[in-house]
């Protein structure tokens, strides 16, 4: 594995910070510099825009792998005086792998550092606000949501406020995914009413893949823009590879702990045992995981809805857990000991994403009998976490219809009293495997549109195989594409008037400040390369699709001169 | 030129035909080949989908370029006897560049035919269906739409007859284009009670491009289902270029001969004249292209509504036309001329696509005073051409926000009295070039599904420069996903069938017949290569995604062994 990463903003950009008021925080985003004071927003020559990379995108840093990037919440962790260094490790199985030797090889350098756990009662930034506390955390949020537009945009902006954060929070409207034992996490919000978020699915497999290279997948998926990144390894080394991306990790972690307690009793479903999980749960609370994807919705009087399916259940973690059910004839133990769950998830402030074990593989199956039974189960989950003071979001679709996406956000805002929603897509059409990340785009701009608060990515590999690098960025990318659609239909004014600032360059053919402005500058680069190379070329006042004399943009100046 | 090409279907298909009940026709289609009796449509190892790609995806057929494809209309066309073959071209241009012998090595052997055109009364389609008269193109694309399924499905389906297509042809909301001197084009309509069509775009222009090259796109475009093209070319030899296309193509052409008009007088909008013009357009309809993008309904009372804007006029007819008006304080000589330019395209059965030559550029601009005033402009040319039994389809944006998408669909419905409606996306942001298929595909699927009958599609490099093949191919992969999408969503039901074929392939491991039934197998088997290249793997219960214990397809198999 490189070592050290240098610090490296997007391609004409540059790391900028803005200061708390209410607490000694600095909050990073991405400064766009453009070649004019022309620029819609007033400030005069850049853009400020959303950041995702941490330390990885600011030019003036640069981070050792070995040793993680920068804890920035570990002194309001510890100021808040409520949580405890913990002598050792409380799982067994986080013991086992730290005493064996022949693991000394792949573990991260510090993972001897002790965890962190609550004192004697809830830590969750969901108990605070309902306390009418507000947390460096909240402010945090806050301010990254406004991305300055409210020096910028001269009373036309209404900021989000951390007394807003704080009342979004303590309703379930939203959730802050930041685990005491993960203080590198840079907070971020996820909520109806702030911007959409998206998710990067990493991870390696029994199949392929290995620590180096996940880890590099993490930081490339929130350089392009991945708002946390759910690390879904079921090969080898699952421990040891999530403590890498976790200390490397400026973005909240997911993660799905059934995963790592199969590969515990060997890939046999019916071995798994609350025993086993509960370790597992605790073991990676005390890594750091922000949230966990836990399936106990599903339950036994649903798996007769599924045997009709086209595809049955295609949730890794609903096949699990039903098959477990059927095996042992008893009820899900997910659901028979949530009320565990959230004990532990609390002492953490681990947030719960309510699994859709049973979410539609196809169009056929979508909004069927079996999905919206486990939906309400989900609702009532969310009842019984936010009685514990949990975080939750529930997690949705999957394949379904265009015309049948808005029956899925309806649903999920009834049955699951508004807490946040986070989906899959849609994918909208089965038959394009290779272009998932297209099909899903459109389900996932529609569904965002409609109140969902966050997207999982797909990628171009969906159904195939294994995304690598390439398949990350492009994922991210469009994902990115479907959340900003779906910002600006739902008026954020902040999202807008990055379209406006890029229609102006356009307009103006200032082509650098156009790819500059891109979600991708390197890809709109050497896309205008490919047919016009010359330096010269980024001056033009035309490009090569029209050419001179049938450039529009060029006409116009004409007509407006003659016009006025 | 590579002279003759093979017929190649594409992986895993074979061509099929299937045979008129009115007229002595055969309909081309597509049949995947599956591997399995397991199909969920009756028929039991096959499916059979619609098909763009004429002799080009015939195994049986190869197709020597220089002699064109062919002319399946040819005698449905002469059997109506109400056309007569002329002595010469009409157009004084096109009579000029036959006679320019320095053009010879450009020429196509064949452009020495005569052309063809009408007697003494209307010949389109729309004036045959007024009159009750049944034609070949009205029962080709009746069977064509169906794609067998009231062969197979039991009486479940609904199929679209000649007589809906013919009533819907007199209604106007529909439209064949089938220029009587293109008997190469296999008929198909366009229309919002039938399959949404899309359209490709390419062309030559002043910076780059050749002949070769963009026959070579066009035969690519719908070998991947584009269902019309677009020769958009501006830059040198466009007459011979679009000569080369048309002989080569079994789908409608489309063109906006105000580019070769503008050409002809040195790219100087103000030097253009009726004259000028309108030798084009019979130049291009005795060349047989099959509908005309107009931009008549731009009047100069509109253009002072441009001269806010972000973007002003980002359509290239748009910009010319306005160029035109605001030189010449004069009116829109296409809006003066509308009813000259009808009788011309009534004599040869040219479709006209009213240009949106106001169509936004920018999110900024959408749903504007501009745009909905030429809109307006559009439905009384609408009514115009209908009086002379054109048929005419409407063209909309371009850029616009979601929320603001279903206005534009509505006006259009309004203003334009059903005529088939025809948009470029809309993308729904502007800050992703090199990704624009993608953020038109979102805007396009969704105005699909509230009722436009085609979309134009856009390709990755749109904003930054001239796309080469792959890009189209990656253009039209991606718009026959929003196509479908909304053809689903419509409630079509042999779009769907498509869907279950693939889910229910999924469910079963049979990889191949996955690979088949995508919209691009080719990268659907690359992707699956790129991690488990093994034949082996082609029959493995589980992918490099989750692995063998992971794999929920395969649990499911135990779940509904123990709940049976």
């Amino acid at each position: 594995m490189q070592n050290s990463i240098k610090g490296e903003p997007l391609r004409g950009s540059r790391k900028t910070y803005v200061e708390g008021k209410l607490f000694p925080i600095r909050v990073g985003m991405r400064e766009i510099v453009l070649s004019t004071g022309n620029c819609p927003v007033t400030n005069p020559d850049t853009l400020t825009v959303y950041d995702t990379s941490g330390q990885f995108g600011d030019e003036k840093e640069s981070v050792d792998l070995t040793n993680g990037v920068n804890p920035i919440r570990e002194k309001w962790i510890e100021s808040r005086n409520d949580t405890e260094k913990l002598k050792e490790l409380s799982s067994e199985y986080g013991r086992a792998r730290l005493a064996d030797d022949s693991l000394s090889h792949l573990r991260f350098s510090h993972v001897n550092r002790n965890p962190r756990k609550a004192k004697d009662k809830p830590v969750t930034q969901m108990w605070y606000a309902r306390q009418g506390i507000i947390t460096p955390e909240m402010e945090y949020v806050a301010i990254r949501e406004n991305q300055r537009l409210e020096e910028k945009m001269n009373g036309q902006f209404k900021p989000v406020t951390p007394e807003m954060v704080r009342d979004e929070l303590a309703a379930g409207r939203a959730i802050i995914p930041a685990n005491i034992n993960h203080p590198e996490c840079e907070p971020m919000i996820i909520g109806r009413k702030f911007l959409v978020k998206i998710n990067a699915n990493i991870g390696n497999s029994p199949v392929t893949s290995d620590i180096a290279s996940e880890v590099s997948k993490s930081i490339h998926a929130i350089r392009w823009g991945a708002d946390t990144v759910m690390d879904l390894s079921t090969g080898a080394n699952i421990h040891e590879t999530r403590e890498w991306i976790l200390r490397n990790s400026p973005v909240p972690i997911g993660s799905v702990p059934l995963y790592q307690a199969l590969e515990k009793v060997g890939g046999k479903a019916e071995d798994l045992t609350w025993d086993i999980y509960r370790d597992t749960l605790i073991e990676q609370a005390e890594q750091g995981v922000d949230y966990f994807t836990i399936h106990a919705g599903l339950l036994r009087e649903h798996i007769p809805h599924t045997v009709n399916r086209m595809t049955g259940i295609v949730s890794r973690g609903g096949s699990i857990m039903a098959n477990w059910c059927s095996v042992h004839k008893k009820e899900n133990f997910l659901y028979t000991h949530f009320d565990d769950i959230c004990d532990i998830l609390a002492a953490y402030d681990v947030g719960v994403s309510l699994g859709d074990g049973l979410r539609p593989g196809s169009q056929f199956d979508a909004n069927d009998k079996a999905q919206f039974g486990e939906l309400k189960a989900l609702g009532e989950l969310t009842k019984r976490a936010w009685d514990k003071h949990v975080q939750v979001m529930i997690e949705g679709p999957g394949h379904v219809p265009m015309h049948m996406i808005a029956e899925n956000m309806e649903m999920e805002l009834k049955h699951c009293f508004d807490a946040p929603f986070y989906t899959l897509g849609p994918l909208v059409t089965d038959i394009a495997p290779g272009y998932d990340h297209i099909t899903s785009a459109i389900g996932g701009a529609m569904i965002a549109q409609m109140g969902a608060s966050m997207l999982c990515y797909v990628t171009p590999k969906e159904h195939l195989g294994l995304p690598n690098r390439d398949d990350v960025k492009t994922g991210v990318v469009t994902f990115k594409i479907a959340a900003h659609a779906a910002d600006i239909a739902k008026g954020h004014p902040g999202a807008i008037l990055r379209d406006h600032a890029m229609s102006k360059a356009r307009y103006e053919f200032r082509w650098r400040d156009q790819f500059h402005l891109a979600l991708d500058p390197d890809t709109a680069y050497d896309f205008h390369d490919a047919t016009l190379p010359d330096e010269a070329d980024k001056q033009a006042h035309y490009c090569s699709m029209c050419g001179e004399h049938f450039c529009s943009m060029r006409a116009n100046r004409k007509i407006r001169e003659l016009s006025s």
